[in-house]
C-alpha cells in the first residue's frame, strides 16, 4: 500500500510535468487569438505627393487608374511614411513604413499593400515585414505580418489597420495595431 | 530487486511521457511534406480588361511590356478575381484573390505573382497571403502561403497552381490547391 | 530515509528530462540569432535594360521616377537576375533572383524588394521567398525570407544583403548571405 501510494505520488508528479510541458508547447503554437507577445500601437501618416510639395509629400502616385470601375483600379503608389505613437504627423517618427499599395477592386475603394515596419529608436531597432488586403469600408482590416529582423528577428503576426483620417488625394493615417505572436 | 523493478516501471513510464511528447514536437515542426493541417481546392478565373468590357473584367495591364524579349517582361496587372469551386465561370464564388503579378522572364511566359486569398462565406471569413515564382511551362507551380488572418490566423503552407485554361490577352483560369501545414 | 532518497533519484531524473526536454524546445523556437539550419551564400547580378542589350539585360524598369527627391522615387524595376557562387558574371548560375524592386525613399538610395530565389540544380530544386527594404547605404541590409517551396519546404529566415559592385543605371552585384532558421 505504500509502494502504490509512492506510485500514485510519481504519477502525480509526472502529470504535472505533463501539464507544464503542454502550457509550453501550447504558447509555441497558440491556439486561435492567443495573447501577443509583443504589442506595439502606432499611426502611420502618407501625405499625398500633387507634384509640387516634395517637402512634405511621403507617398506617391506611380501608373494611373486603368479605368475600370470608379475606385481607381489599377494605381500603384509608392511610400515612406513616418508613423508616430499619437494621431500628429508633427510628432517625432517611432518608425517609418515603406512600401506600396495599389487599388484593386472595381465596386469598392480597397487596396492590396505590401511594405516593411523600419525600426530605429532607443526602443527597437529592426524591421517587420507585412502583407495584405485592405477593405477599405470595413472598420478593422487584417495584414499578416509575415517576418522580423533586427529586434523583431524570425517574427510573426497580424497588422490590424484602422482609418483614422482620410482626405481623398491628399493624406490619410490609419492606425496600425501590431500583434506578434511568434516571437523568439 | 523489487526496488530495481519498481525503478525499471518508472523508467518505462517516462521513455513513453517521452516518446508522446516527441510525437509532439514532431507535428508541430513536421518533417518533409507531411499531411496538410486544411486543404481546399479552387479555381481562380482572370478577366483581362480590354477596355471596353468593364462588366466582366477582372484584372487589367497598368504597364506596358518593356520590349526585353517576346514574353512580355516587365508588364504589370492588378487583380480581384473569383475563385469557384467547380471550373465554372459563373458558379458562385468561394473566395477572390487579389493581388498583382508581372511577366519577368525574357525567354519563357513566367509571372511573378502576389496575392492575398479573401474568404467571406459561411464556411470560412478570413485572408491568406500568397507570394512567389510562377513558371507558366511547368505542370504544377509552388508558391509560398507565407500568413493568414480570421480562419486562417497564423496560417503557413503551399498553394499549388494548375494552368487549366488559358486564352492569351483575354482570359485564364488556373486551379489552386491550398494546403496549410501550419494551423493554429 | 531510503524512501526519501529514491524519491530524490526519481526527482533528479525527471529535472534531467525537463532540462533536455526544454532545450529540444529551445531548438524548435530558438532564442535570438541561433544558429542557421541552412546556410547558402550567393552573388547576384543585375544587368539593367538599356533598351538595346537585350542579350544582357536581366533587370529593366517599368515606370518613370516620379520626380519626389533625387533617388530615383517611384521608379520599380523587374528582375530575372543570375546568382553565382563566386562574384563572376560569368560563372554557372547557382540559382535565379525573380521580382521586382523600387526606389521608395526622398533622402537616400533605398529599395523595396519582393523577389523568389529559384534554384533548379543538381544540389537543390526548389524556391525561397523574399521580402523587405533595402536601405543601400547601410553596409549591410536584413530581408526576411518568408517561405520556401521543394527542398526549402516551409523554410523561414533572413537574408543578408551587401553591396558588391554598383555602377549607376548599368550594373549592380549584391552579396545575398541566406540564413534560414526553420527547415522542415
Amino acid at each position: 500500500m505504500a509502494e502504490l501510494s509512492k506510485n500514485y505520488d510519481v504519477f502525480f508528479f509526472l502529470i504535472l510535468l505533463l501539464l507544464s510541458l503542454t502550457s509550453q508547447l501550447s504558447l509555441a503554437r497558440p491556439s486561435k487569438e492567443p495573447k501577443p507577445c509583443k504589442h506595439i500601437v502606432l499611426h502611420m501618416h502618407d501625405v499625398i505627393f500633387n507634384g509640387n510639395d516634395s517637402a512634405n509629400a511621403t507617398g506617391a502616385a506611380v501608373t494611373g487608374p486603368v479605368g475600370l470601375g470608379p475606385f481607381g483600379f489599377g494605381q500603384v503608389f509608392i511610400f515612406d511614411n513616418p508613423m508616430t505613437k499619437d494621431q500628429n504627423l508633427l510628432s517625432p517618427p517611432a518608425a517609418r513604413a515603406q512600401g506600396f499599395y495599389f487599388y484593386q477592386m472595381k465596386t469598392a475603394p480597397s487596396t492590396w499593400m505590401a511594405f516593411t515596419l523600419v525600426f530605429n529608436s532607443t526602443e527597437y531597432k529592426g524591421t517587420l515585414n507585412v502583407m495584405g488586403s485592405n477593405f477599405i469600408p470595413a472598420k478593422t482590416r487584417y495584414l499578416s505580418v509575415v517576418g522580423g529582423t533586427g529586434d523583431f528577428f524570425m517574427a510573426r503576426g497580424i497588422l490590424e489597420l484602422e482609418t483614422d483620417d482620410f482626405v481623398l488625394s491628399v493624406y490619410f493615417r490609419v492606425k496600425m495595431d501590431v500583434k506578434l505572436y511568434e516571437c523568439y
